[in-house]
């Protein structure tokens, strides 16, 4: 009994000492893990906050080039003479919604002489919701202006007489980098003692080295200060000076002053990413590899016939092109074949929508453009239109498109815009075109073109096609193109036109006539998404004036 | 018969006569047409030719802030010392791809301290075809740098104590309009004869008056100058100066000189179409209403049974609110329903074509993107997300992810790039963010966030899903979407995962098996369609490095 008490005891003694052993190790593992834990989860940094709000910013003087500016005491006698020729070429206060008027009421004479048409925006609403839709739009205008201006935008005037030397374009930063300030210096006459300072606002200043002489205060904040009584070595301080954006934003600009005194300057610190390049893959070199290069869009409703007619010939000269089909039918065909991709929507979701889809699709460098109903001939030679873009810095190029009859049309439209106040900006549309291309004589610069065009396929799919025009629509994409896109138009690259004719003689087909029906369907019940309601709403103009 | 004779030809005389003056009219008709036709189609002026040919233009100054300047010879004696903490900042002459080195070996030590590493992007070639690659990278690279810069860009330094004042930011014309140039003045010492002259490149100056006193000359001209012997009365003209573009563009820059005797100033006039608004229609004031304002967009394949949880997850708290899906499943399902748009892709196109196919399709202000297994909870309250991009200038808010096992995921990725050289550019990519949000305490500021997030329509759009993504992939949108988007995150809008994790008492699905075989594919052959080839040859990247 007593050796089993004793065996008990002993063992007992022994497991109470491991488990004590292996307790005290469990516990320093854990307090070691714990703390470690601790350490890594300590937030080494303070995070600040940063304001992004709306608020609505310095006013932007926007109409400086409308008014005459204010003589002051000193000019207020100086005569002068208004010069009529030129004065009546500066942006008036608003614009004005008229077209041309009188003119000749003969047959053919708006075909010889077209007159220009204006046409009010607003008429797209009612006039019981009209108010309240003007007043969304100068909502939803102040949220866009807010988040589209900076301070790189705002007139700076360079004084007369500066001692300072500074930049006054051209600088750039990276959000949250460092540059060196370059063009720093003065240039003042001999004085006992130097002071230059710096003020900034979405960074701190610097500098990346210290010269004997010149003592820094400030270094590393908002405002930094440099003093000395040697101009030469504070000259070669100011070759050091920095600039730290500290204020993360991925666009923006940085305004910072720049003082003597008596004497100051004012300059802009673009902060910003760069601009991430998209490049696409061309193919070997050598000739142009359409199918490479190349991808045939289209949109197609209710017409399979045409489209096939498309389909075969282009297969006659470009044979393993892809062609991307968007389709928005009512009880989709299949659409098959090598090289051919076919997208179902849902039904009639719209022309917009299925433009927009088809070019979002490409991954080819670029995108032709084509309706469904277009025949390729030996005429529309891609390679040409593929050479205009790989040599000019045009994004887009239109081609031509001949009817049954033999007219061919290039559609050039130039489009421009006039600034207008709270009622809206007016949008001018007029026939024709502003240059020929040097060494392209049948190719010309201008806004707008036919329905039959090669594009960049990343500058395309950043303009889009807005998939709220559902129905007929066109210069519409161009008009959201402006600023954007370099449009050219050339009419030696022809593609043909399936008739759409209506001849005594041949009966409409079934598709034809279920076409006819959705294709000029009654307006659109959603006001803002007819053509005019967008112009008004969307693009937040007042007017319309076209040729 | 002598009557019939004479009746005869006393008709063929009468038909004659008529037929002689119905030709004789005709023959007026048709020459007073052919004159009018003429005259119209008379080229009433003669089109210019401009040059738009992708040449290379003055080289750019990129690397300004990376090298110190040279001393020149008054400062080359004065000493200085390298602050390193500051010069140390500066970006380099090209990036180098290298990670960080050493550190711990212990199990957990990534997980606590996550090391950062270097990825070469050029392995996404062989070897053999990496020449041909670089050469061809950087022929598309000099494209597309010539087609986006523009004088604007480059440095200009104001001279000190130049007697001339002028603007030198903020003026803008449009195409082809004229403007008045702000804020020209002389402040010389007295003099005989004060003159001033002006050289644009672009366009032509003139003057809006002329002021008594002030000879002009080349006024409409590239060259103007002004000569007077009172400056007052020079003064008073030069606030009359204007603009007029007469070398379209859509957007560049004219550097206009502006001198005086032994002074000469440079500034820009921005040439460009304004900026034209998208505004999206909100419907009507107070709450918000989530089904006017936000689409639902989503990608699926081959599991339909996990979208159906979406859908009736997402419809248990928003019934109204469209959902777009975009499916390239082998076999298509219908998915219906009210509010539901279902598209059909070609089977297998690809990961980020579906996912730029159903943003092209989105009409409302805003889109939240989600992905196909995502269901919602009474934590998906999205007008906490709206409420964000309503009142901040954010382009895009991501949200949370709930797993199974409860944990939370925001997946904030800060984001930067650092340039290269020929070999490419360096991005960085590290977990974490930039800010908190004045006003949002769950919400900060970074560049990519997890794939569950509201953003504005038209900015998603404009930046858009590269299709050549086919399989994985996530960042490469925050990535192409640098300098664009404004990007916050918030952790307080939540959303579950359906679960991924393999439970070994529960069988997979067979659409689960599918899915994993296609989900995780061999590497394609196209090698600039891969993750690491598209970063190397579309953004021009030599190297990744991420925590």
């Amino acid at each position: 009994m007593a050796d089993r008490r004793r065996l008990l005891s002993e063992w007992i003694q022994a497991v109470g000492m491991r488990s004590l052993r292996k307790t005290v190790l469990l516990a320093i593992v854990a307090s070691v893990v714990l703390v470690v834990a601790l350490l890594h989860s300590w937030p080494t940094r303070a995070y600040t906050t940063v304001d992004v709000w709306q608020r609505p910013g310095p006013a932007v003087e926007r109409h400086l080039e409308e008014r005459f500016p204010e003589p002051d005491h000193r000019s207020a006698n100086i005569p002068y003479r208004v010069k009529e020729s030129i004065a009546g070429l500066l942006a008036r206060n608003g614009c004005v919604c008229e077209g041309e008027s009188g003119g000749m009421n003969l047959p053919f004479a708006q075909l010889l002489f077209p007159r220009v048409s204006a046409h009010p925006m607003h008429t797209a609403f009612e006039a019981s919701e009209l108010e309240e839709m003007k007043k969304r739009r100068a909502k939803e205008y102040q949220g866009f202006q807010m988040r589209s201006q900076t301070p790189a935008d705002m007139l700076i005037v360079a004084e007369a007489n500066n001692p300072l030397q500074y930049p006054t374009q051209g600088m750039e930063v990276r959000p949250l980098k460092t540059i060196l300030i370059p063009g720093l210096a003065v240039q003042d006459h001999p004085k006992e003692l130097y002071i230059v300072n710096f003020t900034s606002t979405l960074g701190t200043l610097n500098v990346a080295a210290e010269v004997e002489g010149v003592k820094v205060k400030g270094d590393g904040e908002m405002h930094m200060t440099l003093t000395s009584s040697m101009l030469s070595n504070l000259n070669r301080q100011l070759q050091f000076v920095t600039y730290t954006n500290t204020l993360f934003h991925p666009s923006t600009a940085d305004t910072v002053q720049f003082e003597t005194e008596g004497h100051q300057a004012m300059f802009t610190i673009k902060v910003r990413h760069g601009v991430t390049p998209k490049l696409y893959n061309t193919g070997p070199k050598g000739e142009y590899n359409i199918s490479a290069l190349v991808t045939i869009a289209t949109k197609t409703f209710m017409r399979y016939d045409k489209l096939q007619g498309l389909i075969d010939s282009v297969r006659k000269y470009y044979s393993t092109v892809t062609i991307v089909i968007a389709d928005d039918s009512e009880n989709p065909k299949t659409v098959s074949g090598p090289y051919i991709e076919h997208y179902i929507m849902p039904f009639g979701k719209g022309w917009f929508a299925g433009r927009n889809l088809a070019v979002s699709q490409v991954t080819t460098k670029y995108v032709l453009w084509v309706d469904d109903d277009f025949i390729f001939t030996a005429n529309t030679k891609l390679e040409k239109l593929v050479d205009v873009l790989e040599r000019t810095t045009l994004d887009l190029v239109g081609g031509a498109v001949r009817e049954a009859t033999g007219y061919t049309a290039t559609y050039r439209q130039t489009i421009s815009i006039e600034p207008g106040e709270e009622e809206g900006d007016c949008l001018h549309m007029r026939r024709g075109f502003h240059h020929i291309i040097q060494g392209f004589p049948n190719c010309v610069v201008t806004e707008g073109v036919i329905n039959f065009f090669l594009a960049r396929t990343d500058k395309i799919q950043q303009v889009g096609f807005d998939p709220r025009l559902a129905r007929v629509a066109h210069l519409e994409f161009f008009i959201d193109g402006l600023g954007s896109l370099h449009v050219g138009s050339c009419d030696d690259v022809i593609v043909n036109h399936a008739t759409k004719i209506k001849l005594p003689w041949v009966s409409q087909s079934e598709s034809d006539k279920t076409y006819a029906k959705f294709r000029y369907p009654p307006a659109s019940s959603d006001a803002t998404h007819t053509k005019n309601g967008l112009l008004y709403f969307k693009n937040r103009f007042q007017c319309l004036t076209h040729n």
